[in-house]
Order: structure tokens, then C-alpha cells, then sequence
């Protein structure tokens, strides 16, 4: 069964998108879409996002080559947070892991590195 | 290796919060938290959220029981998204299913039902 959907898009016209590894489960990062960045995404199959901070679209890899392959997109039950199954190329983090999520907080408010690298970003965003 | 850690909150005084079954590595939910709800959500050890239609703290499943034992808690590179990683007790959504993202968008920007419901909300919802 098929309906239509409307996305509720934020104030500023993005919707939170969580990335997750198709294979493995592991989350890779959290960025944000527009509709242009959707629409994109849907139409090419590479995961490309609006940088909040650059004011523009990116299509994840369009530097370093670490591109995400889209196998499917789902839809929270409020319809305002995508979750993109992908296939990663590379790692997802600009830092060199495969993940974003490289880190763990513990009680009192620290954080530990519990991933390694898995490219040197200075290899691979030096150019 | 442990650093001090200075996480991001937005305008708001929020931080987007993913969701992640421990153990079959399924994207549960997102929701917000701020710094009143993170610290609670470490001190229980069961995650507790900051709700932005009500304006209050939550704790996940205290209407439903399907509260979220929390087996980590991750942070992302920019330090301004976490991940929790938890034991989910019945279903994360509201509307009955074992995940909030129960529906696949297609390229036509419908939405098909993916998943099955684990429990019934009126039964869980209704008292």
C-alpha cells in the first residue's frame, strides 16, 4: 500500500536525515536535507545534503570520494526525519573513521575514542 | 583516552538525539534532548528526552512501559548529534511499530508500510 506523504520540513526548509550503514547497521552521521537535496538524492542514488554552514548542497564524497550509494530511504512516523540506508565508500567522518559517531561520553562528561581510523584525511581532503 | 567534551546545543538549547537498538543495530527513533535530559538520561541510565510541542522533559515509555535501558551513549565529530544506544522495551513509536522509520519513500515520493506493528497503541495508549 502506497500513500502520499507530505515531509515536514523545518522553519528553515531542512529535514533531519539519519545515515545508516545498509550492511552493517552502524550509523555514519546525521546531516540535512532540503527538497532540492532529496529530490537529488532520489534521482541520482548518491546521498546529497544542504550544509547549513556552507549554505549550499553537497553530495557526500563530492571531495574525498567517500560517496554513499542510497539503497533505500525511509520516513519517521511524524515525517519530519529521513533515514537513508546506504552503502558508504570509505569512511563518512571528515576526521578519518567510518563513522561520526567515533566517540563515547561517559557519566561524568568525558569522551573516549572507541573506532579507528580508517583513512587519513589528510591524504584525502589535501588537493 | 579521555577528553573533556563541549557538546553543541542549538538555539534552542537542544541536541538531535538518534536512537539505536544495541543489539540488532535497527535506527529506533530521533528526538531531541537538552542538557537537563541528557544528564538525566545518564544518571538512570533510561532515556529521557526534552519534548518541543510540549516544552517538557519525558521520559520515553513513561505512558507506554517501552522505556529504553541505555547501553551507550555516542557523540559525533561536530559534537552537536548523539547516539544512543539502547535495550528497547516493547516498540520505540507511538503508532505501534518496533520503529518510528516503518515506511520506505520511491522515487514518486510515496511511502509504503515496511514493518509490522508489535503492539497495539489503543491497548498501550488508551488508559
Amino acid at each position: 500500500m502506497t500513500e502520499r506523504l507530505e515531509l515536514k520540513y523545518d522553519e528553515q526548509g531542512l529535514i533531519t536525515t539519519v545515515v545508516q550503514d545498509d550492511e552493517s547497521g552502524e550509523v555514519l552521521m546525521v546531516a540535512w536535507m532540503n527538497e532540492e537535496a532529496l529530490r537529488k538524492t532520489l534521482e541520482t542514488g548518491r546521498a546529497t545534503f544542504y550544509s547549513r554552514s556552507r549554505k549550499k548542497l553537497w553530495m557526500k564524497g563530492e571531495r574525498s570520494g567517500h560517496v554513499q550509494l542510497v539503497r533505500s530511504v525511509r520516513v519517521d512516523c511524524d515525517g519530519d526525519v529521513l533515514l537513508l540506508r546506504v552503502e558508504q565508500v570509505g569512511g563518512a567522518c571528515h576526521l578519518g573513521y567510518r563513522s561520526c559517531f567515533f566517540r563515547e561520553l561517559d557519566a561524568e562528561g568525558g569522551a573516549r575514542i572507541i573506532a579507528e581510523k580508517v583513512f587519513d584525511p589528510e591524504d584525502v581532503y589535501k588537493k
